[in-house]
């Protein structure tokens, strides 16, 4: 029986929405306070201009920012930080009320405090949280049909903060406690990023491309025009763009493996699993993902370049050249078996490794990697991944075929730019061909799964390190 | 001690879920029984023939209707609208519990009110929480998987509809409240919408195609046939289609990007951004995504048309036929050195286009976009979109040339349609110019963020509406 | 006055979260470990040797396991199933608290009973949960961004489990209770699963590539190599991949739209829709979205065989002989207009088909399929999806053309490889037209929303299994 009336105290608690009020009437006031109403919720804006309220959502009351401060317990601050000053003012009507900062910055390090700490500071007899600040007004808006439904918030209260929470959940957000309000720092800098874990991967594939660029460049153009004094800088377009790219993509590709199989021997050599990584391996294995599809990208471009050779005047230009000259000298083509076997073996392995990198690919999208389990994931990204490498550098082996035996083909002493391009992948083949071995395989194995040379308390092992997504 | 006494009461009351009633033995019936079996809910089906129950969850229970509205508080009506008829005999039963209505209608507009309301009507007594009917019995067995997760509710009352929501969260859902039943007819209509967003993009998609379809076809093949008698109606297949979708393609693109600009110049003319944007032109906004993924959807197809050219039986017969006049004739093909920078670059152009153009593409779905903060997404949607833009329309350029120039090339006056689908890129392109000019960008961003002419509370910068998503 | 207190004791309640005590120092523990004291947790670690802490998050503590036990009610088990016996000995530090099981297995039935079972067989006193063994400790670690936020949990009492449903909605996820502990085992088989739902697709995939490959291996280049003694085996490599992957494609594609219209007359030869499918109708019907994706992997790799045609050295190689031979034959080309009729539609039926394949393959992400509702899905999976399949039919028709009527394309009595690709997708073809008469498709339409011969109660419309998502 008490337990009922208890249940029926609790739902009568829970039976009237209690109103919020919203300072300041900008986008993401507005859109706030629609969502609010929607599911239930009194609204009440505070204005320093209550009479201009054009465009505040239907059913929402408006006042001065001192009587909306009355009517609510829970407060939320839509007003830039630069505004804050006039809260300290309404000092006494705020007093033991609930502070939601959901303000953003236009840069990073404008200020040396969080916004949220300044209006803590500002504003003492207040609990300040924060909240909503990754969320825009527009997916406020959408009502969450493919908007980012996470919530994050901080704050020093726990009462304070799931009243936070439940507001946020009665709105259809997911909620993630990011702990006391020293992390609003944090989150205030999460919308401010801007793929903070592309830096380094795209700074990488830029360098590579200038290096490859111009490697390309010395060595096809630049040397003919010395050479010969012939113009073909029409070539920079396509013909050594489609050098570049598949390079830029083979090593992309082979440095997303590398630091797997670096960390592997790391391990044996520690005969641990519970040391540290260097740093540099650290960086370099958290953006993999990041490395493999960049190098997917230009593998994408490599394929769109090479299916368009065939239309391209200079291709047929060329063909034509060669047909005339064919005729005019009497002579017929001769057909060669073993190029002919070379040619399609190497598109083959170049479609079939795309193939398999255009899966690697859409595994990689978070709504499928989602729906994998680990096992799944690791088998896709680190099996099939190894072979999308083994098919690309197979492709280029056979593309290169025996022209590093021709003396030729080394102009200025500078191999065939491709040759450069073979260097890491076989390094990575190698390493992973060693870390495969049976005898060296079960003891990384046991490695990964807690094991230590001296073996203490041991730990699951769906989830080394090591084993960690490969392009994820 | 107390809050520690009421803790354990809170617990207890929570220790057993309670049993959940299901009027209904059809799909969804079934399927939600299941559901709440798994989660540990006692079920209780209610139905005309309690004996004829072969396909009903293991552990549930079948009853007459009376007998199973007396085992629980809250009742799911998974029962069509045409049948409610019989629970307005049972409303003794029924008084003061909580009734699901989880029902659909086959087409819009049949019944003046919402089945909920109707329902709410028609049993006096009780409390109609409209719930579930946007997830499918499909949804509900496969738990979560990748299946949808939020539940819209509505209803009048909060402490049933809390009800409704603990449930639906022990489900596994993510609950959104919409308020009161009123809500319920736009809830019962988010089923039996079908793209309603894609309306307007697909119309303009559509009439573009047909006029471009036309023009083409008068300027090509009619032309053909009447000025030489000549009948080259089998290029409709591939070179008309190869004309048509690369001008839509262009042509959506742009007008994704027009409403961008004009609401910027807008904003500049009004001084302020608290002024609504004309309807056609929130309408207009509102379908950028779609406009823009249909313009990658028609780009895609003229990659594939293109890439299939040099298969063509059509271009392999020229081809030959020139080489062999070239053979008789004894000419030799001259080369031009310009041509094959014009054509080198206008494919480059068209590959690095479409590679951004699809890049854009996967940064709008849903999960990708949700993975972005708003920092991110604007600028891959606004930066990366206006380079796709501008690299589409060099494109276009290149493949022009200076055939413009060439009278012959105005056929009845009309010229190439290519030249018609630069208009609008070319206005998009030049309003944009004009708006990061130094000085007008410094104004369009102090309006954005939130100053006016007689600037009164500021509002956040973030989600300003010209600001939103290009494409998502 | 009454509600209030209640609900400011219950606001107390939650004010301090609790100690959350953690067995087991490994990955796993780590990462939840600082999940949990990120949301404002106190985190303590149970160890066998508390000095060696050196990698534990800053902020918790480190005890022997005795000591920690005794700081918490709820305690994590993130130890291997193996190592559970040092928990017997701690029953009476344990008695009357929550034990998490967070532990997997590396094999699936390697014991008779779910780790979590033995784990409460083994210390009497405590009740176990089981939870997060779904999650990866990467997945708790990167915190959201991108990763998997359902948690599944089961357990006896429904106490217990309320900690841990609190607990993970706290760091952000979900929860879907699964039910009684006996529910574990399958919980525990879960991260084992190699894509069962895939298997069977796969194996019909390999086993159609093989059959095919043979029979074309035989007719193409045994044959040849017989009866005129010429080696074209460098063939198979492009040529016959080229056969091959759109056969298997084209049928595979096929047998996803299949067992619906099958499904579709055995409904209408029960006369309702109640009466369940034979198992194999089943099994398949639920793999029709697997058989749909790897029908577009093919398809993918058969345009890429095709548009790398052009460049192959063969193909060049046989168009310059043919220039040759028509110039030194003193011949032209004969134009045939009927030839390029044909050729172009063949092509752009394909490049259709193949867009709309593509289109179905983006609405089958979770992502997208997520945001459409049922009557969006299944316009597109099984409208456009049929639009798909006539379409890649028309284009094997018309590829064939007229060659099953000339007796010289039957090589040792095998007709082309194509001509048994059409098998399939024409039965299914006709099978869906019949569907769709006017009035068959009335009483299927009628069975499908619940009427049967001697109708009963009736059900929802919306969730009819042969109406179940066609690739999804």
């Amino acid at each position: 029986m008490n337990s009922d009336s208890v249940a029926m105290t609790e739902l009568h608690g829970k039976m009237h929405k209690p109103t919020v009020c919203i300072f300041g009437t900008g986008d993401f006031g507005r859109s706030l306070g629609l969502r609010l109403l929607q599911s239930g919720y009194s609204v009440v804006y505070g204005s320093r201009d209550p009479k201009n309220s054009l465009l505040l959502p239907k059913g929402s009351k408006v006042m001065s920012h001192a009587e909306a401060a009355c009517e609510a317990h829970v407060i939320c601050v839509a007003v830039q930080r630069e505004h804050y000053g006039f809260l300290s003012s309404l000092a006494s009507d705020l007093e033991g009320k609930v502070l939601i900062d959901v303000s953003n910055n236009l840069k990073r390090g404008l200020y040396p405090e969080s916004n949220a700490e300044y209006l803590s500071r500002l504003v003492p007899g207040v609990t300040v949280v924060k909240a909503f600040n990754t969320i825009s007004a527009w997916a406020l808006q959408s009502g969450g049909l493919d908007a980012n439904r996470q919530v994050l918030i901080c704050g020093d209260r726990a009462d304070a903060k799931q009243q936070v929470v439940d507001i946020a959940q009665s709105l259809g957000f997911t909620v993630q406690d990011r702990g006391s309000l020293r992390a609003a720092a944090e989150l205030e800098d999460l919308p401010l990023q801007l793929f903070p874990l592309w830096r380094l991967p795209l700074c990488i594939a830029i360098c590579l491309t200038a290096f490859i660029f111009f490697y390309a460049l010395t060595r096809d153009v630049i040397y003919e025009r010395v050479t010969t004094g012939k113009d073909i800088a029409f070539r920079i377009m396509i013909s050594l763009a489609n050098k570049v790219f598949p390079i830029v993509s083979l090593v992309m590709l082979s440095l997303c493996y590398l630091p797997g199989a670096l960390a592997g021997f790391l391990q044996l050599y520690n005969g641990t699993k519970y040391r540290r990584f260097p740093d540099w391996l650290d960086r370099w294995m958290l953006c993999r993902k990041q490395l493999g599809l960049l190098a997917l990208a230009f593998g994408f471009l490599h394929v769109l370049y090479t299916l368009v050779i065939p239309i391209r005047y200079y291709v047929r230009y060329r063909m034509n050249v060669y047909t005339i000259s064919l005729v005019k000298d009497n002579k017929t083509y001769e057909f060669d078996n073993t190029a002919a076997w070379r040619h399609d073996s190497y598109y083959s392995m170049g479609i079939l490794g795309f193939g398999l990198f255009v899966l690697l690919g859409i595994t990689s999208l978070p709504s499928v990697s989602n729906s994998l389990n680990w096992r799944e994931f690791s088998f896709v990204q680190s099996k099939l991944g190894y072979i999308t490498l083994l098919l690309c550098t197979a492709h280029t082996f056979l593309y290169g075929w025996d022209k590093f035996l021709k003396t030729e083909k080394y102009r200025w002493w500078m191999p065939p730019a491709y040759m450069l391009s073979l260097v890491i992948p076989c390094v990575v083949l190698i390493l992973k061909l060693i870390l495969v071995m049976p005898c060296v395989d079960r003891k990384v194995t046991r490695i990964r799964q807690g094991w230590e040379r001296q073996s203490k308390t041991a730990s699951n092992s769906r989830d080394t390190k090591a084993n960690q997504p490969l392009m994820a």
